[in-house]
Order: C-alpha cells, then structure tokens, then sequence
C-alpha cells in the first residue's frame, strides 16, 4: 500500500507537469494518436454487416465494426461510421437499413464488404428484405434498423437504429476484430 | 437463381401484408423486441471498463461493452449506456474518463465492474491516473477520455470521447461477451 500511495504521489506530481502516467504497468506513447491506435488494436470490435439501397435502388453496403446495443427498450442499436463513406449518401436519405450478424464462418464476406466498393455485392444471390433491402442469405441472424438519429461529430456519424424486424439464423462463434485480423469469439472453458 | 428470384417475389408478396421474411436462411421471430435479443446474443462485443470520480471523490465505473472507436482524426471514441447507470450522474457531470481495456485473462475483473456497484473497487489498489482519475492497473491499456459529447436517446445516452491521454499495458487476445458469457477473441489460423 505504502508503494502505491508513493506511485500516486509521483504520478500526481508528474500530471501537474504535462507528461504522461508511467507505473510498471503501462508505458507512455508518443501522442494521443499513437494511444488511440494501440488501445483500440487491442480493443475486440464484434463484426456485422450493414446493407441499404441507394437512391438509384442499388444496393451499398460495409463490414461495421462498431454496431453496439443502446437500449432494450425500445430496442435500439447504434454504429459509427466516417461521413465519406461510401455508403453515407445512402444513410443519409434513407429511412431503414439492415445489419447483419456474423459468425467465424463469415470472414469471407466480411473481407469482401470492407473492400473495393464495387464489389462488394458479387457472387451474392441477394434475398428481397423486409423494405425492398438487400439481405445477405445465410448469416447469423439480421435486424431491420429504422434510422431515428444522425449524430455528428467532426467527419464522423453515430447512426441509432430502432430495431423493428429482422430474422434469425445459425448460431456460431461470433465473428471478431483484433489486431488487425479476424479472429473468432471462443469459449474461455 | 431462379429460387432465389422466386423467394423474392413471394417475401416481397409477403412484406406488403406485413409479415416476417421467411427464407430457408432466416426464421421469424415473434417480435422487434425477440429479434432484438436473439441477434445481439449472436454479437460479439469487446469488454472495457470505465472509470472516473464522483462529484464526493469517490471512485466510480463499469464494465462497458459498447467501446467503440469513432474516428482516428481526431482519435475519438464513443459508449452506449443507460441514464439509470449508478455511474450515470458523475459521467453527467464530469469532463473527464478512464477506458481500460482487458485480455481474457480479466475475467474476474470484468465481472466485479458489473456487480453491485458497492463492491466494484473492492481489493484493488488503484493508480493515480491522469486528471486524478482512477486508474486500475494490470489491464491490456488504458485512455484517458475528454467528454465532448452526451447524446441522448430515450433513456439511454451514447458519450462521445476524445483520446487526450493514456499508457499502454500487456497485449494478449482480446476479452468478449456473446450469448452471455466471456469469451477470448482467438486467432482462426
């Protein structure tokens, strides 16, 4: 106890001088930029996938790294996306939008939807969705997602979706981000 | 693909009398709610924990699985959480956070963080972290957060943080919640 009432003291002291925390556990970084990036390598994001229709009534789409429950009740979700996107025109004039969820079988796809935008419905037998959207057959499960805000921030948006149909598929190891790869979300047992 | 091309037809038969997509893929739901639940299980989500001081000193926080980041310029990040959360009053009236990230091998941790809110800090001896934040050591990193954003909706609020700060701890593969349980996001090869 004594040796991190001492630590605290230090640390205490070196805040009031700008620099960063050390302590044996953690090491500083150069920049805000550098810990933001290293945490966030570290961080597991869940992976799913979000398809709409655009204007023209083609179908867009993007593996979204960042869908998260927001509320129960009402059941309602969000994701963060950046304003250039191409998918972005689409969200913004559009009322509803399916996320779909994947399981480790689905790094395929996931890869093909965060890639070359032209490409990213081939070799896609699409299923007519609830609204007209574009369903991706044989994931986990999807969600109807009527968008009720647009939150901006800066270049970026978090889009909240209420969630109002949908459908249920194979269950799986949830399919995950880390470190730059996929990986699948395994059992601690 | 003509299987395919006729399913369409009959779900958008289907959607015009307000029922469920039915494919061989999916199965229905009973309803918005269900399929809320059902999907979200199927979700994987990285585990972090929030951290910061109550208006009394004391410290507060929560296992948060709704990290996510929101743009790298500026390195941004956002969390979804309820109004009713015991840490909701000090995330309302503070300017500043603590995000730790966890490996699989914070398990317990990630479980004290989500118990009773009387005993979460119990047995650690806390750092002094930036900003006199509460600093849990030995986890896979941490960032210190600038309050920029609390947006609304219903009852539940998505915080918008900017990295200000942070150190960098042990990497190792990356805690997980799916179907309710903790998981490792392990590597596929």
């Amino acid at each position: 106890m004594l040796g991190v009432t001492l630590g605290a003291t230090i640390q205490g002291r070196a805040h009031k001088m700008g620099a960063m925390t050390t302590s044996p556990d953690y090491s500083a970084a150069s920049s805000p930029s550098e810990l933001f990036f290293e945490n966030f390598r570290r961080h597991s994001s869940g992976v799913a996938i979000v398809t709409l229709r655009k204007s023209s009534g083609d179908p867009t789409g993007f593996t979204a790294t960042s869908v998260t429950s927001l509320s129960a009740v009402p059941p309602r979700a969000t994701f963060n996306m950046s304003q250039f996107a191409s998918s972005y025109p689409a969200i913004r004039s559009s009322e509803h939008l399916l996320i779909h969820f994947l399981t480790s079988d689905h790094v395929e796809l996931a890869t093909q939807f965060s890639g070359d935008s032209a490409g990213r419905f081939a070799g896609i037998d699409l299923l007519d969705g609830p609204e007209g959207l574009p369903l991706i057959p044989g994931t986990a499960g999807y969600v109807v997602g009527k968008i009720v805000a647009r939150h901006e921030t800066g270049d970026a948006v978090t889009v909240v979706v209420e969630i109002v149909d949908g459908g249920l598929g194979q269950r799986g190891e949830g399919l995950v981000y880390q470190e730059k790869s996929y990986r699948a979300a395994a059992s601690l047992d």
